[in-house]
């Protein structure tokens, strides 16, 4: 199976208003709730590409409540998503996506998330560690609640090394520095965070200099361009086959699962890439925010152009 | 005891953020939750005021049983609020008012409510009619939820007058139109209320209309400049000593308390405005949205100017 692992899960809200105007007041003509944080996104889609999956993290209160009834009422079959989250006291945080139905724009909101104790990091390290013993890979994803250290995933890729699990590591600003110096397998950062990491806005520069900081693989995502790997075993551009206009709500997430399925599964870096990006770009393409359309994917697939740079990584 | 009735009950929210900016995600840095529908909030004030009050209206789903833990958290002392909510199956709204810091002002999303069987409103009605043979008041208050008729609150002012027991109207639109039809003691539409009810923007011109309609009483709110109320006892303004800035929500349901409590104790009208006057001002000049300053409150209360119209209402 593969573990994710989602510090700070939410309950995702949509409400559709029919244009949004500050300072008024709105009427909501639809209104959606789904269980949300990356690594809840991630676990459907492996689901969804033949993996079981395992869900961790914290979940706590009436939205703690609603999100894992909504996790054990997802749809099973020869695989399923686990539920393996540690209860926290505090509520598991909310956000919420304002789509204006006239120009389709969104607005975010996001919950800040609950106050985790030391008691409840201390009982989700003990979780972790159990988990690992069964897990072929692992993905950190997404920021830290209230009350959780800075090093927090360095704790984490540090134990899945020590476990010998690979590990991806998804998230920004001081949470991912600290992250890659504990040497994970692979960052999928997009070219803000990694700009933000390195100080540089050329994806190719940046992702070398995440790999000197510590990441032994890094796939840039170039949003609707498509994504660059540099890696031990070279460095190669995957692109979609035209851009395509959608929500890119859940891409990113899309992108993590088709890596390490890939990698589970043993293919090559050109095939994984091909997948990341097929998965991201059908995501964009589906109706529901964080769904893919699976037809565009397959159709996708052979389709992705995949470039190598002859230059050593 | 005094009854009120939230047929659409809600969870409020309130968000802060650093500065609203449409289409951009906004970082949750303040949040709250309270138990919320304007009966709810008028049931809270006369609690505060030495009434028994007894909530009644709908609840259910996770935001429901949120709601009903608020409500059985809330302060007891010689008197309380009663939960006698009937439940639904659908999931009790949401209201969320985004509270932009750097310039005080709130954008609101309200979602609409669950959709209300027939099976309910049957129920419903049953417990009303119960809880009627001890009420000395009722409330009934806000908007309806999905699925119960229009004339929802017309059968609500029937029932309540068959029963003896004085009742207030607080809706708007076509609910409204419906209700006074039915012949309630009292309503308390505001400017915008009246003008939609009879056409006219002028309070005194829009509140006799009202009583041709059927109300008997009518109180129309002015905002910052106080309360008109026309009345088979004469005609009286009530204002507030000076205006005052702040946040306006709330200051209706607490005008309702003001004027149900001094309709039980037996005041005459220039008293119950006072009441309701100097209630709905102090809950303005609260810093919590939908509770009123009792100091506040005390100091306003004897300051209130009362001025009667000599022409007939």
């Amino acid at each position: 199976m593969i573990l994710t692992v989602t510090l700070n899960t939410a309950l995702d809200l949509t409400y559709d208003v029919p244009a949004l105007v500050p300072h008024s007041s709105h009427r909501v003509t639809a209104l959606s709730e789904r269980p949300g944080g990356k690594g809840v996104n991630v676990a459907r889609v492996l689901t969804a590409l033949g993996h079981d999956s395992v869900v961790t993290g914290f979940a706590g209160g009436a939205t703690g409540a609603v999100l894992r009834t909504m996790l054990a009422a997802l749809p099973t079959g020869p695989v399923a998503v686990t539920d393996a989250l540690v209860p926290v006291a505090g509520d598991t945080r909310r956000t919420l996506a304002v789509v204006d139905r006239a120009t389709g724009d969104t607005t975010q909101f996001n919950e800040p998330g609950p106050h985790v104790t030391a008691d409840e990091w201390t009982a989700f390290l003990a979780s972790y560690g159990e988990l690992l013993t069964a897990a072929d890979a692992v993905a950190l994803c997404g920021s830290l609640p209230p009350g959780i250290h800075v090093g927090a995933y360095a704790e984490l890729v540090r134990l899945a090394r020590t476990a010998g699990v690979p590990v991806l590591l998804d998230t920004s600003g001081e949470p991912l520095r600290r992250g890659i110096a504990a040497r994970p397998d692979l960052i999928k950062p997009n070219a803000d965070e990694l700009a933000q990491l390195t100080g540089s806005r050329d994806p190719l520069r940046g992702a070398r200099d995440a790999r000197r900081r510590g990441a032994h693989g890094v796939i840039a995502s170039l949003g609707p361009a498509g994504m660059l790997a540099v890696s031990p075993d070279g460095t190669w551009q995957a692109s979609p086959p035209a851009p395509v206009r959608g929500n890119p709500t859940g891409a990113g997430d899309s992108a993590v699962a088709g890596l390490l399925s890939g990698l589970v599964e043993g293919l090559d870096w050109p095939d994984r890439l091909r997948r990341a990006v097929a998965l991201s770009t059908a995501t964009v393409l589906s109706p529901t925010a964080g769904e893919f359309d699976r037809a565009a994917y397959e159709e996708l697939l052979p389709r992705v152009g995949i470039e190598e740079h002859a230059d050593a990584a």
